[in-house]
């Protein structure tokens, strides 16, 4: 074998988005959370990370890009995953006398994001998720999605979310050393195939406080964080749980936007308080009731056909299931119908509803999100990673 | 006694907004609260109302007029208060027969407030105060403040607070008639007289739901008010009292911001969630925190020097003491000292912090104060109710 060859592997990652969310670490080291979460992973067609792993005896040092420019891979939590592949790697070849030495060499890392950095979308999930699939694929290595799951989260909390497609969850465990902090698969994309979110990317505003920074002063300073950890969430990740097992949209919705309120509030009552949901966030908010409100105002209709989350940021993330697309999209589209991301195959063919009854006497709502919203991007549930042979070096 | 006599009497009530804030209610119809709340009653020089209680036998009907409009009294809330008020004069009459028959007069009752009603402050409280003191003049009641606040309590919760000047605490009771649900002086004016505030005004936008409503669906819904209410409250009451007492402004600032934000936060956490703070608020919430950073960045100076809370509106109270005013008051004033409010003998002595370093790095919060308030209130602590011969009618 030639010094100079290359063993190379491409994979895509998704991104998902929580509906119980992830908020506080009980090691911020391990990144281990103090609650578990669930989160639906989004189709890769509309929001994915594209990572290419290549490693060589004539690669000089280990580099990753993203979207062309150099990143800064030196930070423990990079490191930790680097690390740990690489060990396991080694254990393989010091099993394996045959296996090339691949744990030695340099690794170059290529990424690419199909979406736009300045969405301010969770895109460290996909990155993560990713960057530990790719180099297990690269290293050959014999792990299912939940074993894999374990190094990413040691990246990025939620990355270990984006290795599954579907619903997935991440138990918290309860082990010092997070060998059961992991992710594991609540049901495949395909169960529930028909789940679509819609998401308002709100302007660029700068960020209040970064995640990693601000979930740890909730968790050194709220005064109702604790319960929120002890009796709020495990309650709702076993009724999130059924809600999915059961397609029970009804239950979905109640739970989503419950439990997104109550994160929310968490960070409120932080010390100094953590705003993420701004003006534009709540006009959205009054929407998606206003819609749901007109749907179980109709005769014979019940509801809710839509329900809304926030991540650490002012965007709207939209569920909502295919069959009512047109009430429910029709009506963003007729309030914000003139921003980007309407020209894809999914968002041209949804009607606007102008003539919305859901819209009376919300035109406060309307104004906020013409001058709030700066795009959106329409997508729905989704599989996870995939490998592939386009290769980005 | 000609039948025509009339008798009258007149009086000033104040405004007291809350430092631990009353939010939800255990007895609706009593208006007897899930948890004790504490007060600093306003200076009625700057914010009043002003109320005749008029009864002769000629006047046919009961009536009330506020700056000049007819006001609906057949609510249940105003009927308790004057039912109460009569049934007590009755006993008194009953009991002493030279006594002038009033209880079976109707009254005429006419109010003026000195602050504009759209400026979205609590005006009920001062109102309903006024309404029980001025009727309890009229018919001589040898009533305390503190029992003649449980009548007032009736009329609107808060209202029990403004019977009493300085520091006012309203004890939630443990009884089901809600005859301890009562206020009473923590401190007067006199203890702790150089506390200030200034009132940011929010431009008017429609209230998101009315606290009567908004506090009962808090109680109803959210999964962490019982946690404010059973621990962070009772807790925080003892620490507030505490603090009044040892003039302890440190401890008063961090006990009102966080049960401000812990207020807003079970809100947020109320299913539909309720939004009272808003952009504007959040912008005065940084300018607040940036000007106690900068006053604690300099050698050998302690802080905070302001804190504020945030009522069911968008309106920041800021308070602080009065030595602090040119450091507080006058980097707000170079700020939005275009704005009405700064006319007055309190306004026009601060001097505009121009070159204020606290704001250095702040833009995106000056820029949304400048454009989210309309006008400013100066005040300080103040006294109770003022008996006044300047009638109304």
């Amino acid at each position: 074998m030639a010094s100079d060859e290359v063993y190379r592997a491409s994979t895509f990652a998704p991104v998902n988005i929580a509906v119980i969310k992830y908020w506080g670490k009980r090691d911020p080291k391990l990144n281990l959370p103090t609650n578990s979460s669930l989160s639906v992973t989004l189709s890769q067609d509309d929001l994915r990370t594209h990572t290419t792993a290549s490693c060589s005896p004539s690669i000089p040092h280990d580099s990753l890009t993203l979207n062309g420019s150099d990143q800064d891979i030196s930070g423990a939590r990079t490191q930790a995953c680097l690390h740990e592949l690489r060990t396991q790697r080694q254990q393989l070849e010091d099993g394996d006398s045959t296996l090339p030495k691949l744990a030695a060499m340099k690794l170059k890392l290529v990424s690419e994001n199909n979406f736009p950095t300045a969405a301010g979308l969770a895109s460290s999930a996909a990155g993560f998720a990713a960057l530990v699939r790719v180099i297990a694929d690269l290293y050959a290595f014999p792990l299912t999605p939940t074993q894999l799951s374990r190094i990413a989260r040691q990246g990025s909390g939620s990355a270990c979310r984006s290795l599954m497609g579907g619903y997935v969850a991440w138990e918290k465990g309860v082990e010092a050393d997070g060998s059961d902090s992991v992710a594991y698969e609540v049901a495949p994309a395909h169960h529930w195939p028909d789940m679509r979110a819609l998401i308002l990317v709100a302007s660029a505003e700068k960020k209040d406080v970064s995640s990693t920074a601000g979930m740890q002063q909730t968790v050194a300073s709220s005064a109702l964080f604790e319960q929120r950890v002890k009796e709020v969430v495990p309650k709702r990740m076993r009724a999130m749980e059924k809600a999915i097992h059961e397609r029970d949209f009804a239950a979905f919705a109640a739970l989503t936007r419950k439990d997104s309120n109550n994160f929310h509030a968490c960070c409120l009552d932080t010390d100094p308080p953590i705003f993420y949901m701004n003006d534009t966030s709540r006009c959205a908010v009054r929407i998606c009731e206003a819609i749901n409100a007109n749907h179980e105002a109709s005769a014979g209709k019940e509801g809710p056909v839509c329900t809304y989350t926030f991540d650490a940021g002012p965007n709207a993330v939209v569920y909502y299931l295919a069959d009512n697309e047109e009430e429910v999209v029709g009506v963003f589209k007729s309030i914000v119908g003139d921003k980007t991301g309407w020209e894809g195959k999914r968002g041209q063919t949804v009607k606007r509803m102008n003539d919305a009854g859901a819209l009376k006497g919300m035109e406060v709502a309307v104004e906020g999100l013409k001058k709030g919203v700066s795009r959106v991007i329409l997508t729905g549930v989704g599989d996870g990673p995939r490998k592939t042979e386009e290769h980005l070096c």
